[in-house]
């Protein structure tokens, strides 16, 4: 079943979703990695529909998605993929061919470069169209605290929503 | 009516609603103003419930949310509120008191300083986290074309929701 859904449709449950685990893959050149996100915002920029990612510029996704123009985001609602996410959100692309190790498959996107996973269920194909590095200026003490002990600030990737549906 | 919600729930009538305009209201002492918004992003960041704003630094609103730690998003959705949206997006609370011109009333909100607009029922009351200055640099040259022909770039404001709810 492949059936196209609104960039709003059924955000109650995938954003429920993304906060237990969701997987953000990321393509450049022969480079491919994904990781385990369970942040993310979804809405309207531009007059477009606007799915926002952040990615730590320690991490090897950072390396990529720097490179890339487009990324996907499959969520797995109702999967039973904890060891995956887990897996993904523990061990680094730089060391290991994650998504063969987690057990995971690739399958070619509709509408970008970058593929989705195929175990997942809610799917949004994104290209990017505004980053933004993050610093401490302007950021709530609590949240330097609580999410930057270490600093390692996160860059926040605006991809507009060019696909969004659902499969089995 | 007063009945509390997810941050996440009915999101695809609210997104389809701001798209079509909601009140952005924002409080600095005793500085009050609201304007139409078109734009916004929720999901969760730094494990907690974000909705996004944006207002150009022209806008009397940024003079004013400049100085606020809070902010307030009130949702018309099946009210018949074209009219007063249309006035709140056209005029300048610099030159007018734009809430009591476009007939709307303001209610103290529960948990900010800022207040909501009692006409609308979906409301969220929003503690500013972050916020960031845009410009032309890593933004896509469609974008730049399109929403920024001469600059005038916005301001973004993450605000944490403490509370969203639902009125008559």
């Amino acid at each position: 079943m492949f059936r196209e859904i609104k960039y709003n449709e059924d955000l109650d449950i995938v954003l429920d979703q993304i906060r237990k685990g969701a997987f953000l893959t990321v393509k450049s050149g022969d480079k491919l990695n994904t990781m385990t996100i369970g942040w993310a915002t979804f809405g309207i920029i531009w007059n477009k529909p606007i799915l926002m990612v952040l990615v730590r510029k320690s991490r090897h996704t950072h390396e990529i998605i720097e490179n890339a123009s487009d990324f996907t985001v499959s969520v797995p609602v109702n999967k039973d993929l904890k060891k995956a996410l887990s897996f993904c959100g523990s061990y680094s692309g730089r060391d290991i061919d994650k998504i063969k190790e987690a057990k995971l498959t690739t399958k070619k996107a509709v509408s970008v470069d970058t593929p989705i996973i195929k175990e997942c269920n809610y799917h949004y194909e994104c290209k990017i169209l505004f980053k933004l590095h993050m610093n401490e200026e302007n950021l709530h003490e609590d949240i330097v605290k609580s999410s930057y002990p270490i600093g390692d600030y996160h860059t926040l990737y605006f991809g507009q929503i060019l696909k969004s549906y659902k499969t089995d």
